[in-house]
């Protein structure tokens, strides 16, 4: 589980937390979740590779607010070596899902090509079905 | 059409706009298309009217970068009176889709019900399917 | 200490953490202090204060970029019960100096008016000179 | 002139413009200028030139927030060549000035050096200081 505290500057003027934050957030843990299996973007952008998001869809279901503790679970919801599929669950300290969603990422080496990270990466691809 | 130059402070060490900006551009687009209709959140707010996002879906189809000058359309897919459905077509200097988006948004009063525009505030109905 | 750690969206095309996240971070570790301290802006909030920013100086020291963890000390420099004059300093895991600053603060009451904390909220202002 | 409109986004639960986004629309306005010399961020960049903030002196007079409009003007304090300043008006609708500020920056070359720009890139020396 990784957390974010919400900041006061995350926050709008309708009082609550702004809805374009929940998606750094996403990253946030996407990114967390990556370095522990030892595959941190960092690591990724040594090794030639960047993944940018392909898709994304969020569910806004009770909002939140400074200075709230949001518990974000990243799952994989499917893997097979060229599109990630990630599924996100945002609890708030109550214990009540906030928000849901999922992505979708592809992987390109550095002439922008896609990669089939099955092949060209068995070890992350493991890493990554493992981490289920 | 609503413009939104990509700003340097948008783009990410990838090189690219960060992708959770193109949420933000929604935003913009958003109010700009209600401003054009009279009724800016300014205004839905004064007359004790929040409209939080329910759901959003994005697709990211090219990358942009500052100092890209995008495009944004934004049409009614649907609106009954409680939930509205808006379409974001999002397209570059070239001509490029570069990002497709839907968002769903609901009203809510000053006690935080949801209410039924088009029983609640009829023209602000009709100026949304007008708009469309 | 607070600590932040540099997230992916907070860099830019430079490949460095923009400029502008120092000054949330700011706030980040500000909020942070005042929190330990017993007094979180929520509890300012609630007993109808708010505290906005009068003045920021900064001094961009060496660039930091994801995924670097950066250290944020703050300290107390001046408060007569009017305006807070506050210090930071940033240090990444090196330990070497990032960013050095210094912001100022008033306090407001409901009606928008300033307050002097020595007087309309003793302990508060003790607590803040003990921080020191 | 440039001039920037509050976005939603860009507000905080006080109600009004968060203090951190001033510091990014000064950078919009900044390449603004440069653009209008010739010598946007994109062309500099192209020519191996970064050139990093290096610090910042602001000052908040007065709030703003959503829908406001506010015009920026930038003007060069001094430029030898090596530590360009500038200086920051912000005014709203009504003419008040709500935020003033400086900047100093630097110019690196693509090895991480700072160049003399009145040496190395005499042409945008001399466009800087006719900007004025």
């Amino acid at each position: 589980m990784y957390y974010h505290k919400v900041q006061y500057y995350e926050t709008d003027k309708m009082g609550i937390t702004h809805h374009s934050n929940y998606v750094r957030w996403m990253e946030e843990a996407r990114i967390d979740f990556m370095e522990k299996l030892g595959y941190g973007y960092d690591r990724l952008e040594a090794e030639g590779i960047i993944s940018p998001v392909v898709s994304l869809s969020c569910d806004y279901k009770k909002s939140t607010t400074y200075p709230d503790v949001i518990g974000i679970e990243v799952k994989v919801v499917e893997f097979k070596g060229l599109k990630l599929l990630l599924e996100y669950i945002m609890t708030n300290q109550a214990g009540d899902q906030v928000f849901t969603a999922t992505s979708t990422h592809c992987f390109l080496n550095e002439n922008g090509r896609i990669i089939r990270i099955s092949k060209d990466k068995p070890e992350f691809y493991e890493a990554i079905n493992k981490g289920n």
